[in-house]
């Protein structure tokens, strides 16, 4: 078959198509429809409910930089939660940090654990760490009801429509705030300031009364929908522009370094004029 | 009608499409197909060769980026040569600057002039002020020919297909090089590095052997090709990173700002590659 696509349907008024040779799979699980398709230019993409999620080609950056950045801006996470991220991208860059002792990844949806197991091995690679414990349960309610403290939380949601849209929620910025040592900080992905202006605003001033310092940075992927991505740090003391890790920054890495750490930071004036 | 969408084929595998209310215009010139469209999300937007140029709502972001790094890198911009920018948007962020005395614009196709004063009167506002000429020709016999010598050569051209294609040639540079004052510096837009990688390098490494500084920044505009947008910069003498206009930064811009100058040359791992 020469001429397949699949569309993302972003708004009223703006559709992109990708251009795939193969459905691998596809089913619906009890919480969302979930595909795996080969794309003709980037590689392997996971789709949930019709929203392209990671593809081989460029995952790289959304997982370095909603990992990297809080990893490197608190002076020694040991001890990490990361809430989504079942396909395993965001745990195999905290685990890629030697002072990490312990990371704990509570999903969802198993099934995109299993999934992501089978067909993109180089992403779910981390799952086996001995430092690592997957939760599959809901975040909310682990985050609710465990006893344990963290250093760094990691929102690594799907969209907030379905299952995710209680994670953009003030009262579990609350709830986060409480499992957080008194040092401790959160980053959740935080949507498109451009094509979704009220999620991301809404979770900026959802975050805001919760900690003393709410900080927003961006990067740009280009297989989400065009324009900035925007991810927020809420943190009890430490400044997310900062690099306080006294550990060399990782080299090897295909998007994050030291610059880019500090210039993700620095808005368009757009930009910051929607969370003025 | 409720359903008309535009279709913008950016590569063999990927598309993108824009829902619109009504065709304004549409021609073909000498040079090139011509439209205007209404869309349903972005104001009206000038498309020239089924390539999307800039709609009312996000063409700040291009104006300003491919404008203001120059202008306020270079100590006292005076004279400024634009080739291309017909539609007059870079112009009008240059003119902004007060110790501007000329401004030259050199567009191939009088009818991109003439349809954007009449659509889009905005952009175009500036092809009136005092201190312009335009020259309805080729640039590139223009760069060739011309005993100007100016501070600042802007290329605000379209891809290179069509007429734009020299344009991003050595041989182009070195004529600009000719025309440049000895603090001279050129700023190009130099496409897309992740969709089209084989422009975006070419340009680079056919500035390289031109001028002694040659620098790479970012700009990320939601109505192009999604991803990172780049403009390169050629310099004889001041680090296009730096601010060295004396004049107080601009207020009122809507995207560029002191930091976001600054943070525009930083670089993501995988963007210092295409160039290394």
């Amino acid at each position: 078959m020469e001429n397949i696509w699949i569309y993302e349907t972003h708004t009223d008024g703006y559709e992109v198509r990708w251009r795939i040779t193969d459905i691998i799979h596809q089913e619906t699980t009890p919480f969302q429809k979930l595909a795996v398709v080969e794309t003709v230019e980037w590689g392997k993409a996971l789709i949930l409910d019709g929203a392209l999620q990671i593809t081989e080609k460029d995952e790289f950056i959304y997982h370095e930089m909603i990992a990297h950045v809080a990893m490197n801006s608190h002076p020694r996470p040991e001890k990490v939660l990361i809430i989504g991220g079942g396909d395993g991208g965001t745990l195999r860059e905290v685990v890629k940090h030697q002072c990490l002792q312990q990371a704990d990844m509570v999903e969802i949806d198993k099934r995109v654990v299993e999934i992501s197991q089978q067909y993109f091995p180089q992403v779910a690679s981390a799952i086996s760490d001995s430092r690592v414990n997957l939760h599959i349960t809901d975040g909310l309610v682990y985050v609710r009801d465990t006893a344990e403290k963290y250093d760094l939380v990691i929102v690594d949601s799907s969209d907030p429509v379905g299952p995710a849209i209680q994670l953009f929620s003030r009262k579990f910025y609350e709830d986060v705030n409480k499992i957080l040592k008194e040092d401790g900080m959160l980053v959740v992905q935080s949507e498109s300031p451009v094509f979704f202006t009220e999620h991301f605003r809404n979770c900026f001033f959802n975050m805001k009364p919760v900690f003393p310092i709410v900080e927003v940075y961006l990067a740009t992927i280009a297989t989400y929908v065009s324009g900035p991505w925007s991810f927020t740090a809420g943190s009890k003391k430490h400044n997310p522009r900062k690099i306080h890790n006294d550990s060399p920054v990782l080299t090897g890495l295909k998007y994050y370094n030291e610059d880019m750490h500090q210039a993700a930071f620095c808005l368009p004036q757009y930009v910051q004029e929607i969370i003025r």
